[in-house]
């Protein structure tokens, strides 16, 4: 018995299948490069022992519980930390419980290939997690992660992990980045720049964030000059915990390009917080290409994470706060919203934005084109609700067209769920390999070609795109 | 020789054929459940014959009479009726014989595979429908109408009808459900709630409706709290007539949460006909919400169909008036336009808002992440011209990664064509069994769950969905 | 070897490849119509050599010298022209070196189908371009250019074009289409009126060109009715050089019908140059009824090309000018955009409006709902990004179900690439004819029929559409 197909996401026809193997096979045991994602590097700081399945699996998977949730199950009874002081589960099992019974409203969702791939790969579970089979999966998996093998570290090496980018405020001190590499472990953990607190002026304690920068770096960040001075600071702060990106997750891709002066007055009513909702998102693209001018500098690859609605729901933001799975995608325009910054450095050689997107209808009207002329310009790969099977098949049938794959920055996973890495990693290949062994028989593309392409789309890509 | 290939829909590929057949077989001959029509109660309560071919294929049917006005055949030549006085085509042959010659144009389109299955399944023909072959048709469904066997209820018997909902405006007085009610008739044919003539102020005659409300109910419609009130009372009677859901039709998903006393003073003007634009939309919207607050007490199912760009055409409104294949769909915002309602009640147990749309752009951008986090969402099947083979594997392909099945409401015929509903119905079977055999093909869903999740997406999750 | 696939487009499937093959069998040598496109009529007029490989397929052709400036290549290493004064690259055989080695970045894309289609029919390479065969290839294409049987009007007729449709200038003399009249060359090349650049008020020298309008028909152009004249005389002398239709290129798809009072005066302010940029956005509507309204009477086909946002890059634009790759596409909408223009002539009989697209999301949601209720409404091909294999997979599963074959235009290669041609009509017959065969095979399409609509798709519908 299997929890997962060998031939799974490849193309049905026998022919097809048969290419696509074959590609998949000259790439499944690249090393990992993951560019992108949330793990928390305390994990591999410390090398403790994760708690126990649900911890693992189920409480921070926003994935796992919001569907749980759409069907009606509380958080509170997944045990979902609130904020607001109420009481939640705190039996692990019977957390795990209500998750099992729950399992067929994940049919045919990533979250259940993912899950099922690290029930057998990683903890050797071949029957499905189902009410009936929860308490010997929870025996199980609480049971090896006891195990030396099973410590983040240990996993981290036997996963294939080449290089980890996490992502930390800039106002983050990274003593888990400082405290990893003092310890002599030769895992590669990078961080990641992400200064959305001291970038938004709708941040929560705006003022206070850019306070607070102003003190860690010694830069007056009262004054227009300090700030961008006091971000240097900490982009090279960051840089020397291995940073080769900066990220910036905004409600839309809007940039701007104001003179020197109006930045100036628009940052003094957002630190004395009377920006407007208009000007506080005019500050914020003018904050990215500024990011985009100091990249030319320090050689960061800028990173825009467009186009969620965070925290839809005032009931679960009040009860709960962020990161619940109630942030929804909206229509997100690209073309005028990146003009200003492409206008200022668009054309720079050495410049390097990945642009994301949560509104697939841009990936061929607008993202494609741009990355399909823009030497700065790529794409990253499909993110959040996307990364999966169909949405990585829209995501290649809809750019490759168009910009091709060199305008393309290679796989993301974009998780906090560390042991769905390789599964994640798994799934866009096959998916890849799938569409590179339709391309094949179609006519579009050299076989020589497709392995050639197979290994940047795994692998290359992403080194390249992130200078990793 | 026949109309329709057994086969029809299924994958090519010879083993996902078979998956697809098998999947079909378990399910096809399960009753069927419609639970949003808008079939004629008349028909049931009286039990006429249907009066000719012409009449019951081609006149009141928009999506065939607008295919043949979109190649230059005029409505009048089609016997749709005017508005305006002038004369139309009363000769049912004449009309019947210009459909037959157009048949070419309906290649390819559901509309073609609907009529072909009705005719082929109900009327027991198998040759095409042409110039050469219309008189035979004609006179061969005009013998059948003539037969017992085709009446209204033996046909919703044979068709194997379990449940079947009309939809009536909130000032009927469900006679014709009453009198198939008080005649014995065993078939189950329910209403639905539409108050659209009464909930939206710019539709013409509001202020007559309202008052008309008033006198049906007995409450004071002069007063928000008597509307309100005589909402209330309304939906009781129709509940008495066997209604499960309310409906809602409105150009978009806008809802709003306003104070009482804000939404009295809106509709003191709305009565008063003195609404902006604006104002009548923000109307729209708050009642949707009070809708659903009704819903939380009296168990009613809420229908949202939005984004419907209504009557085109002014010359063919002005010449025919509603309804006549002149009503096009424009792009819908679902995120923020439901966020007031939502943060009413978007949470609460037991409370089930059906999502419609004609934008296919939000299935995976708005609506599959909102039903898969929100308790009271679930999806409607694909709507109107999109209730189809390729509108089924776009929807399906679109939202089951991000919200899974059991988020969405099963199928809908939707239609007012009473001889397509087992077509339509045959056709989602169908196209739902081949995404499943796709699933199950590529490792993404087991066999055993795909027979489950077929028989869901058939008959029980629309059962569920409007407690039914 | 061979550069192209024999069975390149087809479905892998071996029933459904047989199937596609016997269509495009049944296809593959009709004439090519080519309505709609950019070559240069001066070609054909003088019918002097191509001057080198360079200038023949890279420098003109923003598909790919666009390729490889998204990866770092200078505008001016490729030889593109520049508007300010600027040096660029004089040598072609650099300018094709460059090319060649980065043949890579154009796997998979539609422009490599092209390319390859012209190396291997059009000058019998077949070896795949790249740094080793670039001086190769450019020796071996040189030569030929060099041979009669490869000069302009030879190739025309090896290529088997039974009409070729330019484009000009509603200010053009239209000597080249003169000459070639004059010559007694029987090669059919006719030319189309678009008159953007009398018609926008924001085209550079709009006032200048106005005026110029004036003194070339001896109409007065000071007027609204005059130059309303002006326009019916071009058309006519346009129709004498065999115009069968007019084109507009519109950032949006708007329309208007303003009283004739009203348009008299946004005229006078257009050519005072005093219009705001909604004004001048309100005239360009307006002209679009008026053209409309002047189909009715000369009975030219009105071809509406809406939605590119030209010159995104300001660098580019301002070194280089226009059409240098950076038009980028927009959300466009076309349901209200449309209406004040369908409102007054849409359903008028004998009347062709064809609508062009960047914005793919409206194919089902807007313009296959209108298209397949209006008249006078017809869908042109897939444009410009998306005139590839899933561009036309994604148009034809959008747009087929709601208005079928029959209200749409057949094909357009739109191209100022003239060795091209016969590569994307090819591309377009084996795509539909995937497409037909994909409907036989699963029960949607008699096969008989499929014959005769792969006939229509790849040559009566666009000699219908344009009158040709």
């Amino acid at each position: 018995m299997s929890l997962t197909d060998p031939d799974r996401l490849f193309p049905v026809e026998p022919s097809l299948r048969d290419r696509a193997r074959a590609l998949y096979d000259s790439v499944k045991d690249l090393p990992i490069v993951s560019p992108h994602g949330h793990c928390d590097p305390r994990w591999f700081a410390e090398n403790e022992r994760f708690p126990n399945p649900a911890e693992l699996f189920v409480v921070p998977d926003h994935y796992v519980f919001r569907m749980l949730v759409s069907q009606g199950v509380k958080l509170t009874d997944l045990g979902v930390p609130r904020e607001d002081g109420g009481e939640t589960e705190t039996d692990p099992r019977a957390i795990w419980r209500r998750f099992a019974e729950n399992m067929k409203l994940f049919r045919a969702t990533p979250s259940e290939m993912w899950l099922n791939h690290s029930f057998e790969h990683v903890f050797g579970l071949t029957e499905p997690l189902s009410a009936a089979t929860a308490e010997m999966y929870y025996d199980h998996i609480d049971a090896k992660l006891a195990e030396p093998a099973f410590r983040p570290r240990a996993l981290f090496e036997s996963f294939g992990i080449e290089v980890l980018a996490t992502t930390e405020g800039a106002l983050d001190d990274l003593r888990w980045h400082r405290q990893m590499r003092d310890s002599g472990w030769t895992g590669r953990v990078v961080t990641t720049y992400r200064p959305d607190a001291v970038v938004d002026p709708e941040f929560e304690g705006f003022a206070e964030n850019v306070a607070r920068l102003g003190e860690i770096t010694g830069e007056d960040t009262a004054t227009w000059a300090g700030y961008l001075d006091a971000h240097r600071a900490r982009r090279a702060f960051f840089k020397d915990h291995g940073a080769t990106a900066s990220d910036h997750g905004h409600a839309s891709a809007r940039t701007a390009n104001l003179s020197q002066a109006e930045a100036a007055a628009l940052f003094d009513k957002a630190r004395a917080g009377t920006c407007s909702a208009e000007e506080a998102d005019l500050f914020r693209g003018q904050m990215l290409t500024e990011m985009a001018r100091m990249s030319l500098d320090d050689g960061l690859t800028l990173q825009i994470h467009a186009g969620s609605r965070r925290n839809h729901s005032a009931q679960v933001f009040a009860a709960h706060g962020r990161d619940k799975g109630f942030d929804i995608p909206g229509r997100t325009d690209y073309v005028a919203a990146l003009k200003p910054m492409l206008d200022a450095v668009g054309m720079e050689p050495g410049l390097t934005i990945i642009l994301f997107t949560l509104d697939e209808t841009v990936y061929g009207r607008e993202l494609a084109p741009l990355a399909g002329a823009y030497p700065s310009l790529k794409l990253g790969p499909p993110w959040w609700f996307f990364d999966s099977y169909e949405g990585i098949k829209r995501f290649r049938e809809a750019t490759t067209e168009t910009c091709g794959f060199y305008n393309t920055a290679g796989f993301n996973d974009d998780t906090r769920a560390f042991c769905s890495i390789p599964a994640r990693h798994d799934v866009a290949r096959r998916s890849d390999c799938a569409y590179l062994a339709t391309l094949v028989g179609t006519g579009r593309l050299r076989e020589a070609e497709a392995f050639e392409v197979a290994r940047d789309l795994s692998y290359q890509l992403a080194k390249d795109a992130y200078g990793l």
